[in-house]
């Protein structure tokens, strides 16, 4: 007999696709009525299961087993980005309430604004690992609008509310499954992702210093085009990162500007972000050396100054290998070769519980890989066998 | 005896700098009250040495020597760019003057909008060699404010006068003394160029095509990074075109944008300006072809789109051979071994007055290769050897 009920699963998840729907998606960005009503509709399904629910001062909605442990917690985020899919974190949320149905014993989590509609993002876990401060809480204004987090959360009816924060040694491990935001699994015609990690992102400006010339007057020799040089660093980094990288590394330049960018002047400044993202410290270490190689050799090549800065250095958080066993063997019975070990190289919630406890995330496929768009969508059969592959293996890992 | 009297020259020089004075420059917009009061000045000073002078419906300034030929035609602009320096094109204007008043039988010419504050550019010259339409100039406005180029020609009281035709038989050929705006001079501490001929500039756009994706969830082998292909596709030019160029061939990438420019999205467009000139047309055939062939490698290599499309491309104007070697034998007698001969890569009326004459131009150098900026500025010295230069080499050129 299946642990799962796949129907209710998918009832409960289409169900809560009506709070904030927008065509085939939501739109339920963090505080917002839409996203306060499904708030309150999970409360009232976790409450159904037979926890005990509550909404704490950040707006994370938790489930508390009421039995002996050892517990599982599970979960993910509820808000969506703007007019956005049904799914992404609902997903794993849905998921928790699942197996929570299904009678495991697991506190079930939805983190508050994963989706960054306020200044900082993943407000939930973070205030629920207690690394999220009051005056941190003063200054964040919303993205969309720039209203004040203190005005958006005592409109929502959270002000004055206490925050929550997990006892860790009540936990084996926090699950949480999401979809994919890519195409790996629906290319290579896959069920499941099993999770290895996710990855951290440094994030690097480059800034390169020449001379604005007239490109009539300068001849080739007496310039210092700082827009040539950028390219001559980044086909560089292009030939070097390979040397150096892990196999799913990822790198990539987003924008490249340069001043003052007009047809017939030679660019006397160039601007560049620059991140490469890995879920090994050592790789990430490695790519950092070669990039600060490849600025080096550019200045030394070059009668240009480029200047290499630090944005922003997040920290990788590999997902725990028992917890990773479990998922491997039921995903291999429910899908058998169709399932595969994967880094996210999204970041997701679990990134923050990483900190306090082990975690685990399994991913579905995701549908020509849309994401944070209303079409993103995942086929009914795949998101019940995920359900399913967690619930075995959450009850396998319990058992372990 | 010297020719030219430099001491005059210099002091019209800086009588002409007091109207639309600007810190050490000046701001004499082409139509402006101090544009037109710098083109009653000249006609002034053209009477003053027996030329008939008369200004016509474009704006050009014209003095017509009296007395039989062979002739010469000398000048250049008198209007400034915004702000802009002393010398530039009125340094050919007053030059010409000071031929005229040393007896030679020179027609002096101060053609308008040079600097091109009307689209279109160089109104002058292309009217006085014909092909400058009534409907270009009905479709012309001022790039500083949008003013129609009728009611700027209106408001200067030009309305309605003939413009004037060059008749071609008159003259063995069109001196135009400029500031070199560059620093190769300077650099090699010379004082005078003799130019070869002023460059084609030939304008490209290439955009290329990708896949705009997620930074985090799409693997490098999955990328369609149109970014990225502009970097592959720019230093293929920067290492082909080396072995395609010409001894004074430039090339430059005034503009690279990347859409959407965002530090975790992989950028789906890219747009590039390109442009490169020189003076022989073979040259400029052999790096169109070598672009092409680049353009054509990056589709072959990369899974994205790159389209040339060719903006403008405007024709090399060589200098008449007979006319330099007056300017080189003359210039050797004046400043022995402080000259060169060299391209200009910068556009100037005498590559329109070619069309129908032969031409040359001398360059005296530009402190610290400053132009198009109040601070331009060049020595007394070389302005008056260079002033010397040029009359005795008309003279000699007339006689040869």
């Amino acid at each position: 007999m299946p642990l799962i009920d796949t129907a209710r699963f998918l009832r409960d998840l289409n169900e809560l696709r009506q709070i904030g729907r927008y065509k085939t998606g939501v739109h339920r960005p963090t505080y917002s009525p839409q996203d306060m009503e499904s708030r309150r509709w999970l409360l009232q399904r976790l409450e159904e299961c037979g926890l005990k629910a509550e909404i704490d001062g950040i707006g994370n909605v938790f489930g508390r087993h009421k039995g002996p442990g050892p517990h599982l917690l599970v979960g993910s985020h509820i808000e969506s980005q703007n007019q956005a899919g049904w799914l992404d974190g609902a997903l794993g949320v849905v998921a928790g309430v699942a197996l929570a149905r299904a009678g495991l014993p697991v506190d079930v989590a939805a983190f508050a604004d994963e989706e960054g509609h306020f200044e900082g993002g993943f407000l939930g876990s973070k205030s629920i690992i207690g690394i999220l401060g009051e005056e941190e809480i003063d200054r964040s204004r919303s993205r969309n609008d720039g209203t004040p987090l203190r005005d958006a959360l005592a409109a929502a009816g959270l002000a004055g509310k206490p925050r929550l924060r997990l006892d860790s040694g009540r936990y084996k491990g926090f699950f949480e499954m999401h979809i994919e935001q890519g195409t790996q699994l629906e290319n290579a015609g896959l069920r499941a992702g099993v999770v290895t990690g996710i990855v951290a992102i440094w994030q690097w400006r480059i800034t390169i210093e020449g001379m604005q010339d007239h490109a009539g007057g300068t001849t080739m020799a007496e310039r210092r085009d700082a827009g040539l040089a950028a390219v001559r660093l980044l086909a560089m980094i292009d030939q070097e990162f390979p040397k150096h990288c892990g196999p799913r590394s990822t790198w990539t330049c987003g924008r490249i500007t340069v001043e003052p960018g007009a047809p017939s002047i030679i660019p006397g400044r160039a601007d560049i972000l620059f991140q490469f993202r890995d879920i090994d410290m050592a790789v990430l270490e490695r790519l950092e050396a070669c990039l600060r190689a490849c600025v080096q050799e550019s200045n030394r090549r070059e009668r240009t100054v480029a200047t290499l800065t630090n944005i922003s250095k997040s920290l990788p958080a590999p997902c725990d290998p028992a917890m990773m066993a479990a998922l491997d063997t039921v995903a291999e019975r429910h899908a058998p070769g169709l399932w595969q070990r994967m880094p996210s190289g999204a970041g997701h919630d679990a990134q923050y519980i990483a900190r306090v406890m082990p975690v685990a995330m399994l991913f579905t496929p995701s549908i020509k890989g849309i994401s944070h768009h209303w079409a993103e969508d995942t086929r009914e059969e795949d998101l019940a066998v995920c359900c399913e592959i967690l619930g075995d293996a959450a009850a396998a890992y319990l058992k372990g």
